[in-house]
């Protein structure tokens, strides 16, 4: 019963059952195509940014994001890596708000645009209107080459995941990720980051293809873990830092796939309102790599453990977090605390692909819903 | 059965039945208040901000606000202001995410915090944080005087509020919004805001009193409205520009006090995920001053009515907009775009106050939260 209509004849779900399950496994390919050509051992080539890319950079004293839906959240964590490894501040804005209102571009603005087709009516629109105020350059990250905002852009970072099928992005968001990160190292360069500090960076990035192999090895545990889930038409998920707009990510895939209204907060802003709506009807789901977060966390849900609510928290395997009444664990690799917004996304990827098929959506065009949104 | 436990001895519902109801109906007065002492006919009277305002709001070139839940919201709303009024560039961030990553100080900078009881823990934690890190001057927004964000910054503006009980924050907020309004009036004029412009918005503030009034007068249609919203357990709330974080604060009301799920989306971002989950048991709420914003939500709403989806548009009683098949609209009166956010704001606290209400729920403390949030 499913339906294509997106004219991507070549494509074939090959032994998966759907696009979206064949592009999430994708992911380890497509992310080191990503970075094929763009890394040494220990460095970021910038030229592979463009010929510009070294001359422009070094002028870039703020960046401006703009994107929408998944690219408006690869976006949010592109901007705590900006600023803090180049320490350049950055703003990122949903691409339909930043058009329609009055904004201020500081001197020596990097414009960057992020989107899958690079045809996203609202993030060109606003690429057209910024250039009107004035920038020092524009940036895009896209998947597809020759698109409008690739034309319209100074450099452009091409996202390396093949065509996607699946109108919940899956590849399209970590393989930006990818892309995001080493844009923010080559900036990084030009504002005082050290060669070793790059190196590191830069180690982090190869190894994660391996780390989604890893957790595409959890498969089978998360299947049994989206049982949970079958039945229940709430969820929150909660992160902190650039694991917020992982936590974002991670519940805009629940709702646009099992129809299971997920809504993510930061998690410090819990006790601040949505901590009411907790209850054995809403599970709780955490995107936490330490156990800092964790002790705050599970403090603030022991009062709605007498109403029945349950976390699912994915956190590293050091973290010593254990099962117990209430309190549900996914091991994670160890991961390098800058490229863990990658590998977390990937786990609940997953989880909402299991929660759709137990729930029997149509997982690969969820209704109401096109892949690419190029009218405003 | 309501229960109140928090020591205002002095506080008395009167004539209403909870706390929240007083405080929503006392906005005309307390909003009033704000003003009082700080206004001329045309002109904000920059001293009432503290004798050292002149000297200081020349010298700031960027904004950063940071707060939690819905002092938050109004810092969102403060940003659209400065940068449109003031056209200063200015960040808005949660207390909780500022304060635990690393972030880029820009040069003179005010550092505005919101708290209404200048206690909450995660604000006061970023600005002595921030204050290590150096910045031009903090600026608080608080009801109460002598707390430690107001002893801790170097400029105040008091809101006027009085002691308010329930929990779910109304005419804080109201009062906030006034005076960020007032605050950004005194940055603007620094920055070449011609005084027939500050006329304009004095006598828009000088208004709000008379137009809050207006929207309580709708109170009994608003509760003949609630009743939709009885037997939901979701809400989706729109809005755009200034009018998004309205949205994100009638969604809180609704969360924190009748425990309905309800999320608030910028308008524009609705096709790229959340339109999935909207049916007849997702009614959509949105906040739209003028019609601009309603004839593309109309259309994209077009396709889920056959789903049974219903909208509840709130907007002006000249956007020519009537009632038809699944769209509910109720009229509010026109006001200047730059204080709709706080007369729009009126409608969405009766709103949940009713569905609260028809639920039974303990509408002055709900479930789970506490007044003041001075742990972290």
């Amino acid at each position: 019963t499913q339906r294509y209509e997106h004219g991507h004849d070549a494509a074939d779900k090959g032994e998966y059952r759907h696009f979206m399950l064949k592009e999430i496994y994708e992911q380890p390919k497509v992310i080191q195509a990503t970075m094929e050509g763009r890394l040494t051992d220990s460095k970021v080539l910038e030229q592979a940014l463009g010929t510009e890319a070294e001359k422009l950079l070094g002028d870039i004293r703020h960046v401006q994001i703009v994107a929408c839906g998944t690219s408006y959240h690869a976006g949010m964590v592109a901007r705590y890596w900006i600023e803090e490894l180049a320490g350049v501040p950055c703003s990122v804005e949903v691409a339909s708000e930043y058009r329609y209102r009055s904004h201020v571009i500081q001197p020596d603005t990097l414009f960057l645009t992020i989107s899958q087709s690079g045809e996203t009516a609202d993030s060109l629109a606003a690429l057209r209107q910024a250039k009107k105020a004035g920038f020092r350059a524009a940036l895009a990250v896209c998947n597809v080459p020759g698109s409008s905002l690739v034309r319209e852009s100074d450099l452009v970072v091409m996202t390396q995941a093949g065509p996607e099928i699946g109108v919940a992005s899956t590849k399209a968001f970590t393989t930006q990720l990818t892309a995001l990160l080493i844009f923010t190292l080559a900036l990084a360069r030009h504002n005082g980051m050290d060669a070793s500090k790059e190196a590191e960076i830069v180690q982090a990035l190869r190894q994660l293809p391996r780390q989604v192999e890893q957790v595409l090895a959890l498969d089978g545990k998360i299947a049994d873990l989206s049982r949970a889930f079958m039945d229940k038409n709430h969820s929150l998920f909660l992160g902190r830092g650039a694991m917020f707009p992982v936590a974002l990510e991670g519940a805009l895939k629940l709702k646009e796939i099992s129809y299971i209204h997920a809504e993510a907060y930061p998690a410090g802003e819990l006790k601040h309102g949505p901590l009411a709506l907790v209850d054995s009807e809403m599970p709780v789901v955490t995107v936490a790599p330490n156990n800092m977060l964790m002790e705050k966390l599970k403090s603030n849900l022991e009062e709605v453990r007498a109403r029945g609510g349950e976390l699912f928290v994915f956190a590293d395997g050091e973290a010593g977090l254990t099962e117990e009444d209430g309190v549900h664990v996914m091991s994670i690799p160890e991961v390098h605390p800058i490229t863990a917004p990658v590998v977390y996304t990937v786990p609940l990827q997953l989880l909402s692909y299991h929660v759709a098929v137990l729930k029997g959506t149509d997982v690969d065009q969820p209704r109401n819903l096109a892949k690419s949104v190029t009218v405003e």
